[in-house]
């Protein structure tokens, strides 16, 4: 998520609190969670688990409960989560929604719609949603925070931009799940198509990408933040959890599962129900749960059964 | 489901051309399935199978088609099924219809509202329905025979209150399912939220009922007349069978399938992918088809491999 | 795909630039993809693979791009794929759509919808629908390219007739699906119920069948041209890929995945969560990744453990 204006880390700090550990004068765009950050970005940590990625990434500062470096300037907060989620609401962009009815859709007064581009009626286009030219936007569909290309089809009853499936757990004083509220979009590129009934998360600050001639069967469900490449290929009910990356050439057969925060690479091949929890090399395929290499995995299947 | 008015077996007994075997003054209230009984209810059982839970249930009376105990009054009939039937369609609540347009949804004149709670355009908001204060409620969903708590967030493109999938199988005079009618509702308690394109069945004649704070991601799909406790979660593309109960704080990742009428501990939880076929245990972590201690699935892996 | 009037080897030759191998003369009456063609159908085959199923189908001539089979008149053309696109293109029917709005509802002029059938508010019924008599269509409910027979009931959200996910991956000049566009139908039987969320695509020239009886429950995902018979059950989130035939009987379990172009035998059972990749035979149960015998498969799973 990008900031309004440019600012520093000292006058963030002031914002939330907090404590300045480093150079305050380091200038801050954006905002962006930890996988997801570019230079510019302030992000926040708040798990040891996370500390090395934290630092590693490409962030300019980090907001956290304790100094975890020196390489970047950090704001220590006792609540690095609570701080971050303020900063979120305060400069999140907010337009005001106002829909009209046209030809029995409610589209946003803010919505871009290309030429030539078709929205049948029952669909939902929301504020700020730009559709690029010679679309076709099939029944009941409901788009919010995206921006769409050229000669994009979104089949019935799909909805884009939801928000992530992100909470905080707290303990304290009663048990309870904090929504991470959403502030990212959902970017597809030209001549995608989506299936009927899909799920299309929005990121929580960053975006979800969908690369140009990538094609989704019905069913699809895409978390938040995911960046699927070029000329991709998921079969029906296929389901891909937060911040995963599918470089291009990627397919994945029907109702295969995949893990967050890994990276599939490029034209490699899941083959039917399997599921992904380690990320997987660029040509090769992919078979079982969890997945694994398909011609060993079918090895110690035919094994398994000659016992 | 609640009787309009207190009646006795003897009268029902009349109204379905049965036979009481045991005490006739014993006073009814309500009707359920076997597996969601309350006392005041009466059930009906058609199969052995389920003569002794059938038995044990907190019910005050049974329709059947022979006499199963002399520890609680029963009526006889030839065709249980369709003596029950008949009562439910008898006594089940049927406010009629009559949807208003406003803000581009439709809205049952006998539905209610709560203050600050927000509609987007392209739902239905069926008879009887109830919704809290503070809710957001996303375009094109569709809720019906429903009671919603305060500040639950439902996503677009999800469905709640829809029927039972629940059948009996006829082989004469012509092989047919038979419909179960449905009857029941869903109770969605205070701070829930859902993500797009799910379904939330109603009971046939119980509640479905999602406890406080509790949060599901896309496209997951829960049974009729499931128990879902307090604050659990449960990843995108989840199904679970009619009937079975989750405890508090259980966590079900994406994919996952759990059967029906189990118990799910409190705490515990089941991997991704992973299909639940017996019930579990509090606090443990679960994976496989079917699922088994995870430390116990991986250690049986792991030397399936090393052979 | 059925042609407007009859026509002959030759003259659709002309129309693609194509030569005739054998009888020119040969009338043809309509178009089909290979795995559902007719007596008097045109089809196409580009691939070696497809060449055997080719010439023993039903069809009554080819487009090929060399010679394949001295029984059956064949049109040689450079590109099969483009020729038959062309054709369908061509021929295929094109009902503009004219939608007008009903008790909240967008239903083209064109479709029919029998009596005592309901539709609620939020549903679009699309050109040449027709609709049986005493149907339940739930609100936000999508129909297109589709008949409906009497007595059917679908839940909200479902979307009947969407096109086939059915690409051809050229790498020249730029790689890049082009998109096989559909110009099947859906033809649901008459006592047929659908859950809510599901998606049943068209088929690419033929027809998607559900036959008479026939129950599915929630978030199903039934392929382009796939026919399911009489009084099946089909459990939540199942998916069915292209062209796959169900006969009479069949019980899907909750999340199966079935694989492309198979027969699943009369009576047969699939347990819940397998994943289906071979025929299988008629009144038997199977279970697995892949699905194999219920029986041997537990035998070969209770070895794994014993050792």
């Amino acid at each position: 998520m990008q900031l309004p204006n440019p600012t520093t880390v000292a006058t963030i700090s002031t914002l939330i609190n907090g404590k300045v550990e480093g150079d305050g004068h380091v200038v801050i765009t954006g905002m962006n969670e930890v996988h997801r950050t570019n230079t510019g970005d302030i992000t926040f940590v708040d798990h040891k688990k996370f500390h090395r990625i934290c630092v590693a990434s490409d962030c300019s500062a980090i907001i956290t409960n304790e100094k975890i470096t020196t390489e970047k300037p950090q704001i220590i907060v006792d609540n690095p989560f609570s701080a971050f989620c303020f900063l979120l609401e305060k400069f999140g962009q907010k337009t005001k929604p106002e829909v009209v009815a046209v030809n029995g859709s409610f589209i946003d007064k803010s919505a871009k719609v290309g030429e030539s581009t078709i929205i049948h009626p029952g669909c939902y286009i929301g504020a700020d949603v730009v559709i690029g030219e010679q679309c076709i936007i099939y029944p009941n569909v409901t788009i919010q925070c995206a921006t769409i290309g050229d000669r994009v089809i979104i089949h019935s009853g799909t909805v884009v931009g939801g928000d992530a499936f992100y909470y905080k757990k707290w303990t304290q004083p009663i048990p309870k799940y904090e929504k991470f509220k959403s502030y990212g979009n959902v970017v597809i590129k030209e001549d995608v198509e989506i299936g009927s009934s899909c799920s299309i998360d929005r990121g929580v600050t960053a975006s979800t990408i969908i690369g140009a001639g990538t094609k989704l069967d019905n069913q699809v469900m895409v978390g938040h933040g995911v960046h699927i490449g070029k000329n991709c290929l998921l079969a029906a009910q296929v389901g891909i959890a937060g911040k995963t990356t599918l470089e291009d050439d990627v397919i994945l057969w029907g109702q295969v599962g995949v893990s967050k925060n890994l990276v599939l690479g490029r034209g490699c091949v899941v083959l039917a129900k399997s599921g992904v929890s380690k990320n997987l090399e660029p040509g090769k395929t992919y078979f079982g749960i969890p997945a694994e290499e398909a011609r060993a995995k079918w090895k110690e299947m035919a094994m398994a059964r000659r016992k």
